[in-house]
């Protein structure tokens, strides 16, 4: 068998290995493990030996394959942290965690708690007295209990029921949200509590509803009463001599880009080692977190705060992507192994689809007096990963261009989350969607990690604003503006303004032509940040959403915007003496180290903000709602980098006229609906 | 022959018979005509046929085609403005227009001038100076006379010059520009005078310069020095069954969709009478202007501002798009015909072309449980117009998803207008983009008119904001939001923040499920606005770029944001005793006009900015810089109105896998390169 690369995703084969070793150490001890995990070289080494590979220099040692494993003793709130050297089979060290700190729910005892809570007798009587039709059954979404004071420090799984039809497996269980949410501690599994919801407009329950039918609106193709469209033609995309792109392993090479691909059970589709056309670009691109706060201020609504990549996992979460429906022409799919609680080896197969998009025109010109024409089509590389959250679907995507620009694409798809509400009510932080049902207001605030290597290691991060210059003897008529840069010295946040970029450049490699600095900016539109209060627990524990654009200097192991520990995350600033060992702060208390981040080894990062008020028009499922943050070279290249991409033409593009095709069905003398196949 | 569609755009004939009709008129008079322009009738007659259309019923009598015909006396300032019936063959009137008001340039007048300014002697004598090798020639690009003071009412042309290489035809003239700059008078054919053009940092010029050779930057595909790209593989979009659309005329069909495609010399694609599923949405949806004013303060570069829209006309500027180059796949082109400076028509080929795109994944959801998937493709119908406007290029895209949002693509891409500036210097209200050229500083500020009629024309504007819940006893743990609505009452405008959402709403019609009145949201990021002083001449002439959103009550005829004389407009407000008849003022002026804009038949102006800092990665040409704004429902559904698209299936979208692709090239015992047919 081949060695994987220092950056290849964890094999079966390294996790059962990781896991033998662990519970070898443990022996006596039954261990329940929360994720085995890649521990990716010190970035130092790992540069070094990158830049020597791609040189074509070869080392007679790899790199050490390192994996660190959380777990607690089963049945217990003792949580570990073992680091583990799999080439040298041994286990480096063992931390014993904070108890304030909890392991991310996993998908074993998430099933578990379900069944608990489903069967137990208190909820079974609570749910008798809601008085539902028999035609339902009771289903249960565990979700995080999303801290909205200091006390709870029990890991609680807050439970929310909704009843679905048992006549198909699809039917939309979010079309009944059922009116009580009982809590579960996840160690015990005891029953701590069922917290009554507030169905009208104000903080007040009762427990005497009882279930109120309603029209159903379902989601599932299956379940559709209205008929479907049938007109809509088929559309193909074909690449008859193959794709542009080409793949040893994980390496990927395409249009002069070059990068690995890599995949964990946190972050799912990670990139390292972005080059062009030889140049070096990004060390590591991530998904570092993703925050979904709700605005409904009710309790228990205001403890429904997910952390989806700490409190659950990207990776965790992946899809497995089907041919023909997630991806269209000609796919590469790549499949990866996470693990279990029992230290197993999991598939999560066809989690990443790579293939390649006609995006529209890449850049044309006519020359106004000769006529001149030159025009060539956009190609774009596009990965993309899918995860399914409860209820909610996350698309994400990276497109790559001819012009060396990289775009991280996020689009929500899935269904909203529901609460009841009565006949009746509305609210003002929430949109009823159906009868009975209404979708509370929320935030989506994704923190994308860019670990760059613009030109090479020392690297700034730049506000640069255009301004107005002042009506003066320079500007005798008002209209001149001028560009205004200001270099972070230090280490902190940096504001979005309608009239401001940020650039990452590299202050010692000065473009030829330009003469300045070169850079890649990061175009993002501006949104409202987080809008929950500042004292709230909310932005005590993401603190990362309440600024869109950080810079850090660069530590190794410091990954996740909210924390290594997110579920029921108390924040360091609590209560800083206790701290011990792991957890290693968040984004904010980097920052505030005020690290001398000008010409070094820096982070940065963009919390990409999406206010969600649902529209009746996101439901029974969503329509993708689209983001795109575009890394784009600027002053980086001498010219348009996509010059030398061959002329488009109508030889290679084989497009077809209307008309054209109008005549060859007449010819066939068949009409057009009855056509099987293409006559062209 | 078919009695034209009161929408339909001016046939060749029509433009024929007014010439015809305006000549016998005039019969002495030698008459340069600007241009002839079909009157779409009033509006409420219009909606009015459109609605019983839409029911089927028929009417004895058309609404009469009328044109409207803007002309000079040949040789003279002496403008007109005649209103035409075709359909009776008569001249309903003749205005005589203030001379502070002028007509657009015309291809036949500019090229006229082009010729006047290059052979004249002193410009002749004033090049010889400045020693251009044998192998260049010198091109003229004319510029609209963009006033930078209240003087100069003479209809001019400043004039930028170009040694352009003799050795081919798309050699890149923008890669020499010559640093003098004369002036012609468009009506007298008069040298005004040649401007030294300031080469250094400041205003300081000299006539001492000379021609310094430097390494071309070539934008023609026959003219690239670098190897081209050798590795992209042809993509092919196919529709076997043919399209999802239906055409009859100008009427177009597809998804639910309807609406009667547009065009005119000026505002090129035009959009009317827009429904989905029979419900109307919006009356009239156009480019009403377009404004790219320069941030170089210097004289005459303080005048480099340009309406395209009204100084030119995007219906003028078309590109004759070409299969499987402008667009990909199964293509239905639309031509038309515009008249020219002697009242012929002149052809428009292909100047608009529509086809279906795949849009990647429209929405999905997989039950957490079941594990039951429903997906569905996004298709797209696309409508696109380019345009060629002196150096640059503009593409206009609608495009319309299967969700009922309609989404405005601008793509920018083309050459930057270039200016001389001596080695060893550079500026802060530009960017060198080769040796001895500089790119300034610019902005391009589109206004999208937006005739609505959500659900009927009783519509309103409103302002949604999300606000934070202040931190009280409802909203105990400062984590609630709601939004906060403002109808704007009296026409005006409205500015963009972070937390707003701008909607037009018909408060007459309340959704079923939301309760709230039906609504679609106009989603378009944040932008700096027009960075000149509010003072300078480019904002009194361009007043609509101060502010990104605005309302007025609709009133015939008030198409055009900045007017509709633009060329060297001086705004009204100057001497607005001395306004007669047309102008009819601009959009500030109908907005000041404090008109109730509740529940009206209101037009809401979208100003959608691009502050263009060139990079040296947008030369030669520029990559393709995209913007977009989605009107999207919002409320005006009960529920998602994608849900009855097909699912997807693989049966249809016929998607390969990259390994069986791989070994159907090892089968046929091909490389993948030498493939030259799929094998698939």
């Amino acid at each position: 068998m081949l060695k994987p690369h220092p950056l290849d995703p964890l094999t079966a084969l390294e996790i059962n290995s990781a896991a033998a070793l662990l519970k070898e150490h443990e022996s006596g001890n039954s261990i329940h493990f929360k994720n085995i995990e890649l521990l990716e070289p010190a970035k130092k080494q790992l540069k070094k030996y990158l830049r020597d590979e791609r040189l074509g220099i070869k080392h007679g040692s790899d790199l050490a394959r390192r994996v660190s494993v959380l777990y607690y003793y089963r049945g217990t709130a003792k949580l570990f942290r073992a680091v583990i050297d799999l080439s040298a089979r041994s286990i480096e060290e063992i931390q014993s965690l904070n108890p304030r700190y909890h392991g991310q729910a996993d998908m074993d005892e998430v099933l578990e708690v379900r069944d608990v809570c489903i069967n137990h007798p208190k909820v079974i009587e609570r749910i008798k007295r809601f008085k539902l039709p028999e035609s339902f059954t009771v289903v249960c979404d565990t979700w995080p209990y999303g801290r909205d004071s200091a006390a709870a420090t029990r890991r609680l799984a807050q439970c929310f029921l909704y009843a679905k039809d048992r006549s198909h497996p699809g039917a939309n269980s979010y079309d009944n949200p059922l009116p009580f949410s009982p809590i579960i501690d996840y160690i015990t599994k005891e029953l701590v509590d069922i917290i009554e919801l507030p169905c009208g407009d104000d903080h007040s329950t009762t427990t005497d509803l009882e279930y109120i039918p309603h029209e159903a609106k379902e989601w599932h193709h299956d379940l559709q009463t209205k008929p479907k469209r049938t007109d809509l033609k088929p559309l193909t995309v074909h690449q008859p001599q193959g794709p542009s792109f080409a793949i040893d392993g994980h390496l990927i090479t395409w249009q002069k880009w070059r990068f690995r691909l890599g995949f964990n059970w946190r972050e799912g589709m990670v990139l390292h080692d972005v080059t062009y056309d030889g140049r070096e670009l990004f060390h590591r691109l991530s998904l570092s977190e993703m925050f979904v706060p709700y605005g409904d201020p009710r309790t228990p609504y205001s403890r429904k705060s997910v952390f989806d990549v700490g409190d659950i996992g990207a990776g965790v979460a992946a899809n497995n992507l089907a041919l023909g429906c997630d991806c269209l022409g000609l796919i590469k799919y790549f499949s990866f192994v996470i693990s279990d609680s029992n230290g197993r080896p999991v598939e999560r197969p066809n989690a990443v689809c790579m293939h390649e998009i006609d995006d529209g025109i890449g850049w044309k010109h006519t020359d106004n007096a000769t006529k001149q024409v030159s025009i060539v089509r956009s190609r774009v590389l596009v990965l993309q990963t899918i995860i399914t959250v409860g209820n909610y679907e996350y698309i994400f995507m990276w497109h790559f261009d001819q012009a060396a620009a990289l775009h991280y694409r996020i689009q929500a798809t899935g269904i909203l989350s529901t609460v009841p509400i009565s006949p009746g009510y509305t609210v003002p932080y929430g949109t009823n969607v159906n009868e009975g049902v209404m979708a509370p207001y929320h935030q989506h605030i994704f923190a994308l990690r860019i670990d760059p290597a613009i030109d090479g290691d020392g690297n700034s991060f730049v506000e640069e604003d255009s301004v107005p210059m002042p009506f003066d003897k320079d500007n005798p008529v008002g209209v001149g503006y001028i560009t205004k840069k200001n270099t972070l010295l230090e280490s902190g946040y940096s504001e979005a303004r309608p009239n401001r970029v940020h650039k990452i450049v590299n202050p010692s490699v000065i473009n030829k032509v330009s003469k300045r600095p070169v850079a890649y900016a990061i175009h993002s539109p501006q949104k409202e940040m987080l809008l929950a209060h500042p004292d709230s627990w909310h932005a005590k524990r993401a603190k990362y959403a309440l600024q869109p654009y950080w810079v850090t200097a660069h530590r190794d192991n410091e990954l996740y915007a909210a924390g290594d520990y997110t579920y029921q995350s108390l924040p360091e600033d609590v209560d800083p003496a206790s701290m011990t060992a792991p957890p290693r702060g968040d984004l904010a208390s980097w920052a505030a180290r005020r690290d001398n981040v000008d010409n070094e080894d820096i982070v940065v990062w963009h919390s990409i903000s999406l206010t969600h008020n649902p529209r009746p028009e996101d439901y029974p499922v969503m329509p993708c709602e689209t983001m795109t943050v575009s890394l784009k070279p600027s002053g980086f290249f001498e010219q348009n980098p996509a010059l030398d991409v061959p002329q488009s033409t109508q030889r290679a593009n084989r497009s077809v006229l209307y008309e054209q095709f109008k005549l060859s069905q007449e010819d066939s003398g068949r009409s057009c609906c009855e056509a099987k196949t293409s006559k062209i």
